[in-house]
C-alpha cells in the first residue's frame, strides 16, 4: 500500500466528511463542526498551520550529523519518535461513521504502536467509547494515555481509576473541550476549570497528569503552580474558539518559560516530519498528530497508521541532517531562520 | 426555523441584491452603492472584516468564569447583551424591495427588544421614513434610539421632537452620512457639522446624544469638549468614502483617550459573538449589528431577528468562557493576543 | 452617456488590448508591451496599484470643511483639479489601432480642456505623431504641455522649438522612456541624459522644464541641481522596468526633499479622486491620469474624457468634505491614517 | 525561432512534467519531486521566487551610464555575463525523458558557450550520465565546471580526477543533495559533509573548489576556513529540504560577512535579467540558471539555450542603463530600494 493508495480510500471512506485535501489547511472544512472543519470562519485551524509555515529553517550541510537519532524518552518510556498520536474520537459525529469507533481506535493504537511510539486515547459524550476505547488500550498492553474531558471532578476522578485500570502510563484532561459544540449537542456539561479543581486532580492520581489546550503563559503558570506534569499547547485543533493564534504562534513563549519544568507537547496544524522539527525547535518535547491519523486510519487502517508514522520518521531524519542535528536535544531555536 | 433556512430565505428575498455569501466580508457586492456593498473598490467594507480578523484571542480554560454573565447597563437601559441594532434603512434602493420599510423596521424592532437588546431606527432621503420608523418604535414602547441624518440643524431638530415623542431613549446623529451617495441621489442636503452646530444640537434635547461615524481620536476629541455622550466608531460600513482603515483599527486609540468619558460604540464588520468580544476587548461599550440583521430580517422576519440575536448570545457566552471573562467587565485588552 | 457606456464602449474599441477590467490593477495585461500593460511580471504596475491602496484616509466631519475647492494654480494656468491628462501614445502599437492618433488625441486635449484642466501630449517613435499632437494642440490654444522623449539633445531642442510653436506652456522630457521597448523596436535610440545634459537642456527653452520619470530621491537632487521646475513622480506605468516599488511607496521621500522647491507631479495607478486626494496628501502638487484616459477616449471621445473628469471630480470633492480638507492646500500628510 | 515558439515547443517536449507556467513559481508543481517541483509543500521553491520579488529597484534616469558593461571575470575567465548554467541533471527522472541526457547535456554547453559563458555540468545516479556529460564538455574544450554529488570522498576525488581530465576549470560539490529523494530512489549513498572531510577534498585538487548548497553564514564560514574558493547559495530549487527561505533572503547576510574573501555565486528563482540585477546587488558575484534552462533547451536545443542567453543578456543591459549601473561592479545595495 503507498501513501497516495491511503489518501485515495481515505477520501473514500471519509464520505466527504472530509475532502483530503492536497494541504490540509482547514480551508475548505470551514466552519464544519461537527465534521472536521475549525470552528466559524475556521480561522483558529487555518492560523496553525500559517503560523508554522511562518517559520524557515536554517539549511546546513557542512556538519557530521550524517544518521541521526530520532528518539526520545518521556513519561519513562522510550519513543522512536517526539510524536505521539493525538486523542481523536467521533467516527459517527465528524468522520462519517462508515467506521465504529471501536475499530478506528484500534487501528490506531496498533499503528501507533507498530511505529515505536505511543497513542493517546480520547472520551467523548457518549459514555461507552471510553470504555471502547480503554478495552483497546488494555488489549495493546496499556501503552498509552488516556485523555479525559473536563466533566465535574468527581466524574473526571472515576475515569482516571478507570485509565489505571487499563494500564495507561499518563492521563490527561483536554480543558479546551470546554467549548465544543459536539459536547453540548449530547447536552453534556463540561467546562473550565479553577487551580483548586486542578489541584484536587492532582492528587487524584500518581500517574503524570496533562492539560491539554494551553494557549497562553499564563494557563501554563497555573498548571505548573498546581503540580501538573505536562502540557499540551493546543487549540483542539480550531474547534473550540474561532480567531485564536497559531499553536507555533505562541508555543516559544510558553516553552521559554517552561521548559524543563514541564513536558510541553504540542498540537495543531503538524503534518510532516519537518513540522515535527521546527516545533521542536520552538521549544516542545514531542508533538501530537491528529487530523492526518484520520486519513491515514480510514485509508489504511493499522498499516496505513504505520506506514504515516514511518513517513514521518523518514522526513524528520531527514530535516535533522539538512538541518545539522544529531539528536532531538540538538533541535534548537539555532534550526530556525 | 433554523439559521441555515433564514439564510437561505434571505438569499431569495433579496434578489441578488446581497448574495448572503458564506462570509459576508464585503467582496462579491464592492462598489455596489446602492445595494449592500462598499464604496469604489470596497476596501473600507473589506477593512472592517481584515482589522477584526487581525486581532487573535487569549484561549485560557483555567479560571473561574464558567457561566459569564453578558449583561449590560448603558443609556439607563438593562441590556441582555452589549449590542443594539445599526440603524439601517432603505429596503427599496438597497435591499431589493421585495418587503416594505414599515415590514422591515417592524422585525427589527420586535425581534431586537425580544432578544433583550434595543434597536437603533434610522433616517432616509424619503421623509415618510422617519415617521414610519418612529411610529413603530413608539407602538414598541419607545424603546430604541432614533439616528437622524446630518440635515441642516434645524431639520435635525424637528426630528429629535419627533424622537422624543415616539419616546426614544436617546437620539443620534450619523454624521458619516454626509459622504451618503443614496443621499445625493434624491437631492437632499447632508453635510459635516462645525463644533459649533454640534453645541447647538447638544443644546436642543435633554436625551443623551449620539454622534455616529467617528473615526479618529481627533473627531472624539470635537464630540466630547461639545458634550455629547457617546459616539459610534464607524465608516457607516465602507458606504461613504473608500479607502479608510477598519474600524477595530481605531478603536483602540479612541478608547485609550475616551473610555470612561464618552459611551463608545464600535460599527462596522462585526459578524459573530467572538466578534463582539473583541472590539468590547479592544474598547468599545458595545457594539451595533447592521447588515446581518438585514439578511436575518429577510430571512426569518421577527423570528429571524431574535434567532440570529440568541446565536451571538450563545457565542458570545461561549467565547467569554473560553477566554476567561466572567462579566462583560472583565473583558479587557488581555484577551487580545 | 452614462460612465457604464463608456466601459462597455472602450472594451469593445479596444479589441482585447485593454480588457477594461473592473479595477484595473495590472494582472490580466502582466507583461504586455506593446499593449497596455506592465513589463515583465507586471509587478510596477502593480505596485502602483497596491503602494496607494497600502494607504488609508482619516475619515473626519466634525469640521467646516462644508463646500471645498478643489481649484489649483501650477504653471501660471489656474485648473479646476490638481489633476493632468498624461502625455499616452501609440494607438496603433498599444491600443488596437481602431482609432488614429490625431482622432484620440483630440478627444483628449478637447475633453481634458471641457474639464478646466491641461492635457500633456507625448511623443512617439514615429515623427509625424508629434506634428499630429502639435497640431492638435495649437488649434485647441496651446493649452498644454509637451512631452518629449529622451532622444539624443539636438533633438529635443527642435522638438522643444515644435513646441513652444504651437504654444505648449511647459515643456517636458519623459526620460523613463529610455527603456521603452516599443521605442528599439523602431531601431530609435534613447538614453538616459546626465546632468550636463539637462542643464544643457535647461537653457534651450524658457518655458518651464519638466522632468517624467523620477523615482528616487536622488535624481530628484540632480534635477533640482540642474535648475528644473517640475518633477513627474513615475515609473512610466509599470512599462520601462519590471520590479520597482509603487510611485505611492517613494512619494513621500521625494516630497519631503523637494516640495516647494520642485513642481511635484505623481503618475502611476491614480484611479478614482480618493487615490487623487492621497497622492497630493503624500506630497504631489498634482497628478497624472494615463490608462482610465485611455478607456474613456476609446469609449466616449471627447464627451468620455470630459465625463471621467466630472467624475473625479465629484470624487474628490467628497473625499475632501469627508477627510476635512477646504482647499487643496489643506490635503496634508494629516489626512493619511 | 522566438522565445514563445521555444516555450511553446517545451510544453509539448516535456510531456507535463514541466507545465511551462507563464510565470515558474513552484505552484503547479508543487511536492513533485521526482519532477521538476520544489518539495513537499514547495515553499522551498516559492520562497526563491517570493524572496526576490520582495526586492524592488531604485530606477535611475540622471547618469552616464548609457552603454553597460555586462562582463565579468571568474575562476580567471571572462564571461560575457554574470550567469552561469546550473548543473541540472536527469531527463528521464524528471523531465519526462523525450530527449537523453547526452542530447540535453550538449545543448545546454553548447548555448552557453555561444552565449560566452559557462556550464555547470552536473553528476547523478547512474554514473553513466557523468561520463557522458563530462565527455560532452570535453569536446567543447573543457570550458565549464563541473559538480559533483556528496558521495564518500573517495568516490568524489575519482570523479574530481575525471574533471581534470575533461580540462574544467572549476569542480564543485552540490553538498544539499545530501537530501535528494532522487538519489536515495537508487540506493545512492550521499550525506553532509565534516569540515576535516572538506578540507580533505580542498588538497584533493589544484582546481578552484565550489561548494553549492551553503544558506547560512555559519556554513559559509566552515567553507571559509577549510580553504575553498567559492560557495553557491542554494536551497537546490527547494528541491532537498521543504521550508527554507529563499536564496535572495540570506544572500545578504553571507555576502555582508564573506564578499571579497569567497566568490559568492547565486541559484534559486532567477528569472529576467532583472533578477540578475538584483542578486548582484544582494551580493552575488554571479548567479546560476536552472529550470528556465531545462525549458530553453528542450524548446529550442542549442539555439534556445543561445537565444535565452542573449534575452538575459538584453535584459540586464536595460536593467543596468534603467538603475545607472556602468558595470558589473557598479551593481551595488543602492540598486535596491
Amino acid at each position: 500500500m503507498t501513501y497516495a493508495e491511503i489518501l485515495a480510500n481515505a477520501k473514500v471512506n471519509l464520505g466527504g466528511k472530509c475532502r483530503v485535501c492536497p494541504v490540509c489547511d482547514g480551508r475548505a472544512c470551514a466552519g464544519e463542526v461537527p465534521g472536521m472543519g475549525g470552528k466559524g470562519t475556521g480561522n483558529s485551524f487555518k492560523a496553525n498551520i500559517e503560523s508554522l509555515s511562518s517559520f524557515k529553517l536554517n539549511m546546513r550541510l557542512l556538519h557530521d550529523a550524517k544518521t541521526p537519532d530520532t528518539t526520545i524518552e518521556l513519561f519513562g518510556r522510550k519513543m522512536s519518535l517526539p510524536v505521539f498520536a493525538a486523542p481523536v474520537s467521533g467516527t459517527t459525529l465528524n468522520m462519517g461513521g462508515k467506521f465504529t469507533e471501536a475499530e478506528y481506535i484500534s487501528w490506531i493504537i496498533d499503528g501507533t504502536l507498530a511505529a515505536g511510539t505511543f497513542p493517546m486515547v480520547g472520551d467523548t459524550a457518549i459514555p461507552s467509547f471510553l470504555t471502547d476505547n480503554l478495552a483497546a488500550l488494555k488489549k495493546a498492553g496499556g501503552n498509552g494515555i488516556v485523555v479525559i474531558k473536563p466533566w465535574a471532578n468527581e466524574s473526571i476522578v472515576e475515569k482516571i481509576r478507570l485509565a489505571e485500570e487499563a494500564g495507561a502510563f499518563a492521563v490527561g484532561i483536554d480543558i479546551d473541550a470546554a467549548g465544543l459544540v459536539t459536547l453540548s449537542l449530547h447536552g453534556k456539561s463540561v467546562g473550565p476549570k479553577t487551580p483548586a479543581e486542578i489541584s484536587e486532580l492532582r492528587k487524584a492520581t500518581r500517574l503524570p497528569l496533562i492539560l491539554k489546550g494551553i494557549m497562553t503563559a499564563a494557563d501554563a503558570r497555573v498548571a505548573f503552580d498546581c503540580g501538573v506534569d505536562a502540557v499540551v499547547v493546543s487549540n483542539h485543533g480550531g474547534r473550540v474558539l474561532d480567531e485564536t493564534p497559531g499553536v507555533a504562534d505562541v508555543l516559544s513563549e510558553i516553552a521559554d518559560q517552561f521548559k524543563g519544568k514541564l513536558v510541553i507537547l504540542a498540537d495543531g496544524g503538524i503534518r510532516s516530519g519537518v513540522d515535527v522539527l521546527k516545533m521542536v525547535a520552538l521549544g516542545a518535547d514531542a508533538v501530537l498528530y491528529g487530523r492526518p491519523l484520520v486519513t491515514a486510519s480510514f485509508g489504511g487502517q493499522t498499516e496505513g497508521v504505520k506506514l504515516f508514522f514511518d513517513r514521518i520518521a523518514a522526513e524528520l531524519k531527514s530535516a535533522m541532517i539538512l538541518t545539522g542535528c544529531g539528536t532531538i536535544r540538538d533541535v534548537s531555536q539555532n534550526v530556525i531562520y
